[in-house]
């Protein structure tokens, strides 16, 4: 019941057909990512999802984690299950040769990626908080740094945590208040952290965490912010851990879901000062977060993906499983997948899973280019696309993730409520995914605020000429597409209207952003998600006309491609009337009146 | 954090002003539930709800309940509040004072109800099950039967349970295979029944079953189940509980909410039979349970809008209570309240409340006027107006329950994953909510089917016809309400688009219902709810108009009216979009397709 099976072909067309692999294998660099790699890397990931990974997801959810001793004990399997993890190389799929990584394209580690975060999402958190540490160190450490920290990590033999929120500064970084006091080649720090993510445990031999402090002359709110490294052991001459620092795991948190991943509360300088060493220049660490920040956003948009296909997954077995009622056209009793209703919920988490998919690869192929374009020109500009896309990732497939995982419970009827079956921990592992690395509000902001208005809406515009380019496309490929493209064409014209409509009125009122934020997010989420489903309907039928069947995947590929664009895409009317709603009736009550 | 305050003036204002007290009170027995009065018993209620019902929410919660020595023993300061509630004659609100009960109109009882379920949802369920084996018994049960049972279980001192469910027997009742072997006056039952809210416990003295079980002869389907009562202890010669009788929880659920409810698999007959009383006819158990049911459905989509209720109030709360960030026009750090996203979930869970509780209200005087009214052909028209909307209320506020608490759960940020705050409770709890006493899924082929194309539309089109006269009014109240007129008007004729669709295709499609009746479920609640919220605007309108403020109770409104029209009616256009779409994409895959 609570298998796993990774949708590896479904993966290799996106990697291959929508998000380019072609092209991204020309980057420097990249060259040994033929398809052949890609296959072998997917299936050799796939065995380890669903036969170590996945097997561990439920009794991880029941045992959870505790606090024993001044450290965090895990779930029983977790160290072993990480263990062959790191044996496998796995943690450094994506990271630098130089550190030992294997240096494939984030488009190809991003697939691995999704498969971790389905089979086991409390375990793929602590690789992905990994991987932002390692991003921030590759990024903004010395060079003294990287060579001290990155093998260890990339090699997934330590771990890496985000250290930023705090009791009182959670959206809001300005009221960080952890003390960094200089002390030689170092600082030591003194303060409380919460929701540390993995921040401590017993399955790795030593932690780095990444911790956002003030110094004693730094300037008030976010300009007074730096970044340190605080080693759980501070590694000695070798290289190796040793001396304890001075940073413990005070509690963990009793949380709805996630229960194996330990969200630590984390206790800096009990004894005097944890040992801390300053990343980059000093009040520069929240432009250095961000960098981890704008990574996780996307991985944990990923999540929002990866746990709606584990529920489909069950939540399909079950319907073709579960016999109750009769069917028309059907002898007697029948499977409940018979009946309409459980076919719209499944094909509604079906299409939204193929555009969700599309659309995060598709972001993590321009994240390549962004990063490894040979001509600067090219890079800006994928940046700038990936900077724009970031927030519809992470908030669109985390609020989608939510509705997805529901209908997973639902089409189990009672039995969904029960925790045994596995389809409420999917829901309640879900809920945390539109919350942390982010609010969807704060996602929202974002997409209004840095990424339409700061530019005048020339990334909007931009994407919206490409989107409209490959929308066109489908006017000419039969009319069994038709459908698809006049769905798409309304959603491209809702969505500009949106855009249009917030230019043009943003200055007359300050509300104005903040009030239509989430519904122009979920209004570009779902158009976005539409122009792929168009683009992959395309694939497809150019594929049947070639006569490529694919096994009948091309066929299916057009039902819900027709299904996103005939049954999702009207949503996109609710969301525009909210925009086009303003803030005056968001704004009209007063405190009191609520 | 986890107090709870029962919204009296809101209910008032809904009892009065929209769903017709004084026309109630013109119904025969109903002549005593005065304005007065049901001010003074709303008030009590309140009481013992926010004292003794809300502060065993959360401990409950943890500690939920277990089978120990053959019985279930629920969580610490259940019984004692239980006592409590049999004291006040909480029970017996609305039953006839014939059997003890005080008579009052379900319009009134309805919003005591709603503070149960607001206040401990587990907890409420105890009653909510005990109603539904008292309407069985009054309606269907012989003179005998009531004189046995009825006093003891409007009292409270004894408590009730509906036994549909078996394994194989879900939504699909006609699998039914418990079995009733004729033993003199009375039946010896065999069989198990799973997911029996309250099955066992330890806080009344006895427990009658309702339980639906097959006689020897019995044909096949649902036109051979028969329904009985079987009490944990046989009432012996004075009434008293007797002898055990052979019925015995097995076990417990562990569910993902309502941990304090115990969920039981129940055994009947493991040690030679469970004695049970047929109650009326053989081979007529659906139609008896049916009385039972629909009053559930009502009592379950009152649920729906309890917990949201709950949940407002909390996030409502929090939102003003937790700092964090600037907001345009005020010095310094702010409570979220200030924030326009934060604003934006708090309007969509109180517009969508004030919807919800209007609609279930209005529903329940319908009932009333069902039931009571001395006309035969009033009564006939109201049960039909019941019979449409009850399918609406189960459905459309319990699925807007999943929203309203998951942003309960987003208001609160990363505190709303974590158990401690009770957000998270609140929002399991609500989750079973769409699927128990029939899933959505089932709601809305009661709506399309039974009551919307089994009588050619005519209950649809004579709603639509008073919802549309409702709604001509607001074109005359003023400028202000011009766009919630405009807004309303539309969603109308979505509505009427939808089920003329329905009604002129289903013939040549026979998957046309089933692929379309969810959506159709969302769009008529969405219109019912804005058809609500357009009365409450005009009634709020004329009191202003009158000089009436009711300090500022009145303007609070026109704003969540327009609100509702402008934010919330936008959302017609999407589930429109998905009814008319037909089966076509719904059903286009094989099931190895998915």
């Amino acid at each position: 019941m609570t298998s796993y099976t990774a949708p590896t072909r479904e993966m290799q067309f996106v990697i291959s057909e929508l998000a380019g692999l072609e092209q991204v294998r020309q980057l420097p660099g990249f060259e040994e990512a033929t398809p052949d790699l890609v296959e072998a890397v997917l299936e050799e990931a796939a065995r380890l999802a669903s036969e170590v990974l996945a097997p561990i997801n439920k009794s991880g959810d029941l045992e959870g984690s505790r606090v024993e001793n001044d450290g965090v004990v895990v779930a029983e399997g977790f160290k072993e299950a990480y263990g062959q993890f790191v044996e496998g190389g796995w943690p450094g799929l994506k990271f630098s040769p130089e550190f030992g990584g294997q240096g494939l394209p984030a488009l190809v580690s991003t697939a691995v990626d999704e498969m971790w975060q389905a089979a086991n999402m409390s375990f793929a958190l602590c690789p992905l908080l990994t991987q932002g540490a390692i991003d921030a160190i590759e990024i903004h450490g010395s060079d003294a740094q990287q060579a001290l920290y990155l093998e260890k990590m990339v090699s997934g033999q330590w771990t890496g945590t985000m250290n930023l929120t705090e009791p009182q500064a959670g959206s809001d970084l300005a009221a960080v208040r952890t003390r960094a006091e200089p002390a030689g080649d170092h600082h030591l720090i003194t303060g409380q952290k919460i929701y540390i993510t993995w921040g401590d445990h017993n399955v790795a031999e030593n932690i780095v965490h990444l911790v956002l402090a003030r110094t004693p002359e730094a300037p008030e709110g976010v300009k007074g912010i730096s970044l340190f490294i605080v080693p759980k052991f501070l590694p000695d001459a070798d290289g190796s851990p040793g001396t304890r620092n001075d940073v413990h795991p005070v509690s963990v948190e009793h949380k709805m879901g996630i229960h194996a991943s330990p969200t630590c509360v984390m206790s800096y300088g009990d004894h005097g000062g944890a040992v801390g060493y300053l990343v980059g220049e000093e009040n520069k660490g929240l432009v250095y977060m961000f960098t981890m920040m704008n990574r996780a956003r996307l991985s944990v948009g990923l999540q929002g993906l990866a746990i709606s296909e584990r529920a489909y997954q069950q939540a399909r077995e079950y319907a073709r499983q579960r016999v109750q009622g009769s069917a028309v056209g059907h002898e007697g009793r029948v499977t409940i997948i018979h009946h309409a209703d459980v076919r719209r919920m499944l094909m509604v988490m079906k299409s939204h899973i193929e555009a969700m998919r599309a659309l995060a690869y598709v972001t993590m192929a321009e994240l390549d280019m962004a990063e490894k374009s040979t001509d600067e020109a090219a890079r800006e500009r994928h940046q700038v696309r990936v900077d724009l896309l970031t927030p519809v990732v992470k908030g669109w497939l985390t609020e989608v993730g939510q509705e997805l995982t529901s209908l997973g419970v639902q089409i189990h009827g009672g039995m969904g409520f029960i925790e045994e079956t596995g389809a409420a921990q999917y829901f309640r592992d879900a809920r945390i995914t539109t919350i942390y690395e982010g609010t969807t509000g704060i996602q929202a902001l974002d997409l209004v605020g840095r990424k339409t208005l700061r530019d005048a809406g020339r990334a909007q515009a931009e994407l919206l000429a490409d989107m409209r380019a490959d929308v066109e496309a489908l006017a000419e490929a039969g009319p069994e597409l038709d459908e698809v493209h006049a769905a798409l064409v309304q959603g491209l014209n809702d969505h500009e209207q949106a855009v249009k409509y917030l230019l043009g009125q943003f200055q007359a009122d300050p509300d104005l952003p903040g009030s239509v934020a989430f519904n122009m997010l979920m209004l570009m989420g779902t158009v976005a998600g539409g122009w792929q489903m168009g683009r992959a309907a395309l694939r497809a039928r150019q594929a049947l006309d070639r006569g490529e069947d694919g096994d009948g995947f091309y066929r299916t590929k057009l039902a819900t491609a027709r299904f996103y664009a005939r049954h999702i895409m009207p949503r996109t009317k609710a969301y525009l009337g909210g925009a086009l709603a303003g803030s005056e009736d968001v704004m009209s009550l007063t405190e009191a009146e609520f």
